[in-house]
Order: C-alpha cells, then sequence, then structure tokens
C-alpha cells in the first residue's frame, strides 16, 4: 500500500530513503529522510505528478496550503489556474537532500554519533538530490511522472533525474540551469564556500560563523540578480551619508543587501550551504555519459560523453528556458543544453526572457514564466500514452 | 624656476603638494606629496605633457625606465612608437593621492601624531586625485597638457579633472570609466570596504585584515574579469580534486584567485584600498555642475547638473573607449558619457571593443587600445595652438 494514496491533500510530509542510502560519491547515509509538499491530488492513474527541484536555498514550501498558509517561494506559479495548476497537476515539491529545512543534511543528527554530521557528511552530489527526491514518487506508487521541472540548481537535478531515470518522465523542463557551472560561476561560489568554511573550521584568522554566512550570501546575491534592478532600485541612493555604516557609507543598496544576508544567516545551515553549493560545481551532466574505456576522448565533459548522457534521455520533450541578463547560469548555457538535446533527437523548446532580475527572474517574473511553462506542461494533458514497466534506476556510468 | 626642467629624463620623482592641501570634503593634509613617474621629454614649449590617471591599485610605474627597469602596469603602451609615444609625449603617471606607492595616503605619517593615518585620513573624493595630480603638471611648469587620459578610476578623475581645470588639456580621453558608479558597482565594491573595515576596526566576528584583503581582492577581481576568459582559461579544471584546499574543492581557477590575492595583500595597504574604493563610489560628475539655488531640478545628479558640468569642459575632442564584457564600468555607462559631452558640444569618439578580460581589458589587450589611443594623441601633433593664460584652478560650485 502507498504511503500517500491518491486522495492526499495538499501538505507537507516526510518520506524516508532507503537506509542505507548510498551516494554519488561513494558516502551512505542512514535512517535518512526528504522533507516533501504536495500541492493538488494525484489522479486515480497516478499520471499526474510533477516533480519539482527547487535551488541552492530554497525549502520545499513552494506554495501555501492549509497546514501552512504562509506565501511559497513560487506562491504565484502553484495553485488553481495557474501555471502549475492543482486542478489539473499534483506537484510534489522536495527539499533537496543535504539542504536544512527537513531533509537529512549537515545539520542533521548523524546516527552513528548522535550529533550533527557537519563536515562529517558525505560528498554530496548533485545526482544524489535527484535519486533522493525520486523516492517521493516512489513513495507516491508512481510509475512515470507527467514532468519533471527544475529552476537554478534545481534545472542541473532535472537533468541529472532524467539521465538516472530514463522513462520515467514525460517532459522535461530546465529553468536557468546548466549542464556544468561555468567557471565563473565556480569561482564566485568557492568563493562563498572558502569565507564559511574557513568560519566553521575556526581557521586563523577566519571571521565568526554568521559573518561568514552573511557575507557568502552577498556574494551570492549580487551574482543573482540583473545589475539593471539594481541601478533601478537603488542607483547611488544613499540615506545618511557616513552614518557609519559597515563600510563606512550608507548606500541603500548595503542596506538591501544587509536585510538580505541577515535573513538568510538566520534560515540556512552553514555546513548545509557549503555542500549544496560544491554539488553544484561539482555537476556535471556529462558523467552520465562516461565510458570507463581508457579513450580520453569518452572521458568526464568530452563531447562525446555529454553526447552519450543525452542519448540517455527518454521525454516526450524538452523545454529550456533561460534569461538574458542571467551571469550566473548565462543564456550560452542554456543554448548548450538545448543544442545538446535536439542532437540527440529529444524535442526542445527554448526560451530565452529578458528581465532585469537576472538570475532571480523565475522567483518574481512569474507572468514571464506562468504561459510558457502552462502551455509545456499542458502539452501532455488528456493524451492516453503507454507506460513503461516500472523498474529500478539505472546505475550510473561513472 | 621649475623643479623639473624640460630635459629631465624619464624617472620617478616626488613632488610637494601646496600644504596645507585642502580636500574636497573639507579635509586638509600637511606636508603632502605624490609620487611620479615621467617617461619621455619636455618640449622646450613645453606643450607635449600627457597626464594619465590610474585606477584603484596601480603605482605611478606604468613603464619600465633606466631607474626601475621593472615593467610597468601599462609597459606595452608606453615607449618609442608605443600609444603613448615617448618620442612624442611626455607621459606624466602620478600615483593617486591616497594609494601606497609613494603619494600620501591613510599609511602616511600623519605629521600631527607622527603615526599613520589609518581611519583618520580625511576624506578623499576623486577631485583630490584629480588636484593633487595637477600638482605635477604645476611643478613642470605646464600651461596646458597635451592630454588627459585615465584608466577605470582614472577615466573618473579624467573626468573630474577636465571639469575642474577647463582649458587646462588639449584632449582628454576616459576608459573603462564612468560619470558615476553603478548600483552593481557600489554594491560589490561596499562588500570589499566592509569585509576590509571590520577587520581594520576589529569589529566582533571579523577576520584577520590580510584574510580580509585576500577576500576583498577576489570579489574585486571576480568583477574585473570577463566570465568568458575564465572559461576559456579554466573551465571547472581541478588539480587534486578535494585536496584540502580553502573551499574544499581544488578548482584551477580557485588557485588563480588565491594567487592575485596574496599578491595584492603584500603590496597594498588596507585603508588605502578603503578609502579609494569609497572615492569611487562617491563621484559624480554631476557634482561639477551643482546649483546651489534650492531647486531641486539643479540637484547632484539631476540631468541638469550633469549638463552644466560637461559644459565647463574646454577640450578639443575627447575620446571614450568601453568594453562590451565590463560589468563593473558597462558600456551603457561609456555610452552616457559620450553622449552627454556630445549634447554638451564637445566633439567625442565612442569606441566600443571586445575582448573576454572585460574590465581589465585596458591592461592586457594592448594591441586593441594601442591604435585608437595612438590615433586619438596625434591629433593635435604639430598643430600650432592658442594657449590660454595660466590661471588658479576654478573652485568646485558644490
Amino acid at each position: 500500500m502507498s504511503a500517500f494514496p491518491p486522495d492526499s491533500p495538499s501538505g507537507a510530509r516526510r518520506v524516508p530513503l532507503p537506509s542505507p542510502f548510498g551516494l554519488q560519491g561513494g558516502g551512505t547515509l542512514v535512517g535518512a529522510e526528504v522533507a516533501l509538499e504536495t500541492y493538488g491530488r494525484l489522479t486515480p492513474a497516478r499520471d499526474n505528478a510533477v516533480l519539482l527541484f527547487t535551488g541552492l536555498s530554497a525549502s520545499a514550501h513552494a506554495a501555501s496550503h492549509p497546514a501552512d498558509p504562509s506565501p511559497g517561494w513560487w506562491e504565484q506559479m502553484i495553485g488553481p489556474g495557474r501555471a502549475f495548476d492543482t486542478d489539473r497537476y499534483c506537484i510534489l515539491s522536495v527539499n533537496s537532500l543535504g539542504s536544512c529545512f527537513g531533509s537529512t543534511g549537515p545539520g542533521s543528527n548523524d546516527p552513528s554519533t548522535g550529533r550533527p554530521y557537519g563536515e562529517a557528511f558525505p560528498e554530496l552530489r548533485v545526482e544524489d538530490i535527484a535519486r533522493a527526491s525520486q523516492a517521493a514518487a516512489d513513495a507516491l506508487g508512481i510509475d512515470r511522472l507527467h514532468a519533471v521541472v527544475g529552476t537554478s540548481l534545481g534545472g542541473m537535478t532535472a537533468l541529472a533525474h532524467a539521465a538516472i531515470f530514463p522513462g520515467r518522465m514525460r517532459f522535461l523542463a530546465s529553468i536557468s540551469g546548466a549542464l556544468g557551472a561555468s567557471a565563473a560561476a565556480v569561482a564566485t561560489r568557492s568563493l562563498q564556500r572558502e569565507i564559511v568554511g574557513a568560519a566553521l573550521r575556526g581557521a586563523p584568522g577566519a571571521p565568526g560563523v554568521g559573518q561568514a554566512m552573511r557575507w557568502a550570501r552577498k556574494i551570492g546575491v549580487l551574482s543573482y540578480v540583473g545589475s539593471s534592478l539594481l541601478e533601478q532600485r537603488f542607483g547611488r541612493d544613499q540615506t545618511e551619508p557616513f552614518a557609519g555604516r559597515p563600510s563606512g557609507t550608507a548606500f541603500e543598496v548595503e542596506n538591501w543587501l544587509e536585510h538580505l544576508a541577515q535573513k538568510f544567516e538566520r534560515q540556512f545551515d552553514p555546513w548545509a550551504y557549503w555542500f549544496i553549493s560544491r554539488a553544484m560545481d561539482l555537476f556535471d551532466f556529462g558523467d552520465h555519459g562516461v565510458l570507463a574505456d581508457g579513450n580520453p576522448a569518452n572521458r568526464r565533459r568530452s563531447a562525446a560523453s555529454l553526447a552519450r548522457a543525452a542519448a540517455r534521455l527518454k521525454v516526450e520533450k524538452a523545454l529550456v528556458i533561460g534569461v538574458h541578463e542571467d551571469l550566473l547560469f548565462p543564456l550560452v548555457q542554456q543554448r548548450a543544453i538545448a543544442e545538446l538535446l535536439k542532437s540527440a533527437g529529444v524535442e526542445t523548446e527554448l526560451v530565452e526572457l529578458n528581465s532585469p532580475y537576472g538570475h532571480d527572474a523565475f522567483l518574481t517574473e512569474t507572468a514571464l514564466f506562468t504561459p510558457v511553462l502552462r502551455a509545456f506542461l499542458a502539452q501532455g494533458q488528456g493524451t492516453a500514452t503507454s507506460r513503461p514497466s516500472r523498474r529500478a534506476p539505472d546505475s550510473l556510468s561513472r
């Protein structure tokens, strides 16, 4: 019997993972679980589920529901008549494995010690997030998802999920994701990890952990938001010149950054931040097409390994959305995803949007994203499709 | 008698400033000086001097000379037959007031205490750098400069100089400068100042000063260099995965950043960095056109104040160079400079270059910049021009 009957109402749950849960990097987790929220109801045929993968810092609370009426991080996108139409679909929103909002992560107690894992958490990969999230679909007894959709890190996770579980979803949407982080993204995230890691380890000359988290978040925010948005909103406005603010000036943009940084410090576990950030930098879609045959042309990140990874996908159609002003997951990376999928024979739609919000556009520009996602998800609606038999996840070929 | 006869050879000198030297923000410096290097010889008519303003972290050592044969920061641009042709021009390269390479700055001894100024250094503005640098031209007895040229902060300084000393130069070139910093630039620089300032003041939870300087420099470097350059050079290459590097990964781009950060930490005075960085954020070309008449339309940063500031300029021609990939001083700001000068009746050439080096392009892409600057500087060569009588600097209208 399924843990969640099809008529379960929207709400929050936790889903236990198979134990021990083996990780991509070789580690294992015992007694791990993921936090899940669902919006909308499963059809009796269980064919209307949409699995949603989040960005680095989001919780599973993507939308409000009766048990938690606070607005979710994608509130305007999920609900009756919205992009993720809860009259049609059952949305499964999972807190990433390794995060700190109910899913097992570095802030959770290690059952072998009774204390939080912290730095001893095993190496986390994007593929681990994908496989742990699939456990939610398994718990609901879903043979095939209607779609997998992810934003930012979630875009990477959706690609990984589609490569690990070919045929287990009809549609695939990657929003501001990547086949692998750019060097600039690696540089900015590794600097954030350096600051937070130094504080967590108490390195000589290191700042306090709270201060480190605030600085890391500020660096992050400046990589998420388009410069034109800051220009429109703040320019070089000053509140009270030289009023003893941290930098000795009082630019409005500083106050805004400080507000966001303090909020993040209160909400996010530092080691969880560190591990998920590293997982983003280590992700390489080409890992799913590596051949261990000793031929250099078949190694990681070769064109051949990427092509083989893409050839694994079995989806009816893919959607790739990018934003011109996104510096962290730039449009050139969105085009690379679309080109790769097309060259592997996947029908792929590439949508390029303009928004001063840059990488963060999907969070705020819901009016731009709604028609694109709504139309994409609706394509399969009402069409009878054959279902592949349920099978175990394919092992990775690395 | 001039401190530097026209036939002085290339070399390094220090030029005393008038004492006390009043600063734009109200403070004064006693016994201050600026470090100067000259390349090429003044003509007997003293009409071939080019005043060069630098970026935030550069010294006056823009090129090698007999007394210091080490390569300067613009070595490929300065010399016989180069963009700044020392067979034709006498280049005056000044270390910015407030810096730490021979000019008076926060690291210098305050004569009233006998100890370094540190945080007690008076508020520094771009206009102070411009006026202190003019002292070098005054020391050489130069009525009118052939040209003023500046890069980055130096572009701002060149604009300020031209507004403060109208008629004292024939040509004006701003390279990757701005009429005022963008909100994104303010945000990234104020974060750098917050980190360094917290360390210098020993704030609770603050890192050590050396660590703070390294992190601030990394943030800075990531704002200077185009992401496509990092992609070409490093991608996501790893040397030894998880080899205990600061962030727990070992991406090549991290090693490169760490190298640059350590070099900067060894070379630059932390408070000098803080004060010059703040001067960049506070700069507003419109300050030179403010009317203190109580009419809001005439205040700082109004279109009217910018237009009045531009109307002050008396140059034969202006050159504005920008780089498409520059995120810190983006092309939209270069176009704004050019449009403003044109609308004020200044003949202005706008050159837009492509370079993966982004904001740093002027340092490395000398082959791109050489023909543009060489042709621009040569325009006035050999033309007899009337000379205005020497006069005191116009006071600022703020």
